[in-house]
């Protein structure tokens, strides 16, 4: 069975829009007890949310955040400031709650899924972590395809199944995160080759490399590139060989997201790159993506602009874990609020515009 | 009794801040797991709010919003799009809970108050809505001052009666926020004066004017810098003679907040402008105050370089009401959630830096 015919569901079009709901939505908006268009970005983001839900009032109250952790085999390069080891012992820092995004998901509410895909040390069986290993790591990138046919079509079921659990168990927006040493060479040698971009361009310090550093990691980007080549025409293929577990997760979550009509929170940089490689296979789940903010990491405006992306917010975060979304989430949720809960001008006999 | 005597409360020195509580609220922040610096303005946020609070674990539990209203006497010059009437239905509206800052401050579990400075139109009494007239609206500011002696040190003193009533009920953040038809050409003409700049700068469209009703608007505050003109050195003078009932209130609120050590996060052009003031009558008010956003109103860029301020957020919000300082509650929150909550290297036994 070839890659292809494994992961044909890739193809499926993405829901549609429903243009009445946004319609009676903008009608709404227009009688709220304020002048029109004062409310800026909460005012579309509450518009496309109804077009998107289906309904003039949405709303954001069940929110899945689900991770995505996996080693990257490029990491024995030397292209970040933290050992390998600290993919699986932030695992088992996601299972205790210790995390950042563990921290936001309960202070917003939200249902924080940890799905680990492989990692070279085992952080053992833990509370609250799904195990659906795909191998210890991906391959080095630099100079082998990172992933088998077979691994990379499991990954973005991997991150289907995440999808379709959201879905079924009626969350309202999909947050996906991620965890893995030197998954931002990764992302950026993947990047690159969606863009044709420069690796000078795309690579930066990650978790926190020097100028010599980044200037090293570039390099490692450049030969995998070149040893690539011939085979990057393809995003899927692409996907395979430059990308690692929970990239290809989340651009599988993406999809099936946008299949089946659940809005997507996406994150920063890795998660964007997710996101190309999703509107790559199927364009139309451009309209399913929320961006949430624009990442410190230097490439990640270059991937947003490929996408015609205007985040919320711009705070200089470059955690990952789906942090950003989370930290954006009230954004949405209070977009909804005012949206729904505003009285008219009728209701609150408030005199319009001379 | 001279006005400068009146309201000797003014020149009272700022709360020192916490410099123990900040750097140990620095100090964790670098043991926190996650790369150092990786959660950008969330960490300088926490570590400033600890120094003002006087905690290396700060908490923005209990938030009081207090609303200020008052017409404007140079309404009558056709400066706003919409008509005075607004002002008295628009209170009437918050006390219905219908207004985008009521929805907020429930979505948030802030504390409401609105205090109704002197409207042309009595709503009449209502639950949860403070009197405290000083008149019926200000005076026009294009031909005489907006305000008496008497007026100016009885809204500043309301403003610290607010923030005082905040404190006392063991608030651990004020926010401010205004209604009043007008108030954009009031904060503008008193921007001007205090800057030094012109008109044209920061007038801008407030509610919605369009192009011929912002130069119809810049055009009055031209006329009232002129016939002002030998009377705004004084940041005090200028406010009385240019300000509003709800602009003192803001400034004498923000400066009593300083004076007592509560921190305030300040909304967009018009309280930026009563915070411009505040500083101008003591300049260590400034460490006081956290800035929400960037607002479409286009002078309110201006306004914030002078005071070297770097808002949280940019979404075109041009509300007013504090909604904008309560649509960025949450992002301070989640800065001290994350401080407070998330696990240290040594707690999780995750390896630090290579």
């Amino acid at each position: 069975m070839t890659l292809d015919t494994r992961i044909d569901w890739l193809g499926v079009p993405a829901a549609s829009l429903d243009t009445e709901a946004r319609r009676a939505a903008q009608d709404r908006q227009a009688t709220l007890t304020k002048p029109p268009g004062s409310l800026g970005r909460l005012e579309e983001t509450a518009i496309r949310l109804a077009a998107l839900q289906g309904t003039p009032r949405p709303a954001l109250d069940r929110v899945r955040i689900t991770i995505f952790a996996g080693d990257h085999g490029v990491a024995t390069e030397g292209v970040s400031a933290f050992p390998q080891a600290v993919t699986a012992e932030m695992i088992k820092n996601f299972a205790r709650g210790g995390a950042a995004i563990c921290v936001a998901a309960r202070a917003l509410g939200a249902e924080l899924e940890i799905i680990n895909l492989g990692t070279v040390y085992d952080p053992g069986p833990l509370a609250g972590v799904k195990d659906q290993p795909l191998g210890p790591g991906t391959a080095n990138l630099m100079t082998e395809p990172a992933m088998t046919d077979h691994q990379v079509a499991l990954a973005l079921g991997a991150g289907r199944h995440a999808a379709e659990r959201a879905r079924l168990e009626c969350c309202q927006l999909f947050i996906g995160g991620e965890m893995g040493i030197a998954n931002t060479t990764a992302a950026a040698a993947l990047a690159c080759a969606l863009l044709g971009a420069p690796p000078r361009d795309l690579a930066g310090p990650g978790t926190g490399l020097d100028q010599e550093g980044v200037a090293h990691k570039a390099a490692v980007i450049q030969r995998a590139l070149d040893h690539h080549a011939a085979h990057l025409a393809s995003p899927l293929e692409a996907l395979r060989r430059l990308g690692g577990f929970e990239i290809a997760a989340l651009a599988g979550a993406y999809l099936a997201c946008a299949h089946m009509g659940l809005p997507v929170l996406v994150d920063g940089f890795i998660t964007t790159v997710s996101a190309l490689v999703a509107t790559r296979l199927q364009p139309q789940v451009a309209d399913w993506l929320f961006f949430a903010h624009t990442s410190a990491e230097p490439g990640h405006a270059a991937v947003l602009a490929a996408l015609a992306a205007h985040p919320l917010l711009d705070l200089g975060l470059r955690l990952g874990e789906g942090s950003g979304a989370a930290i954006a989430l009230p954004l949405l949720r209070l977009a909804c609020a005012l949206h729904n809960e505003m009285a008219t001008f009728a209701e609150a006999q408030v005199s319009s515009r001379v």
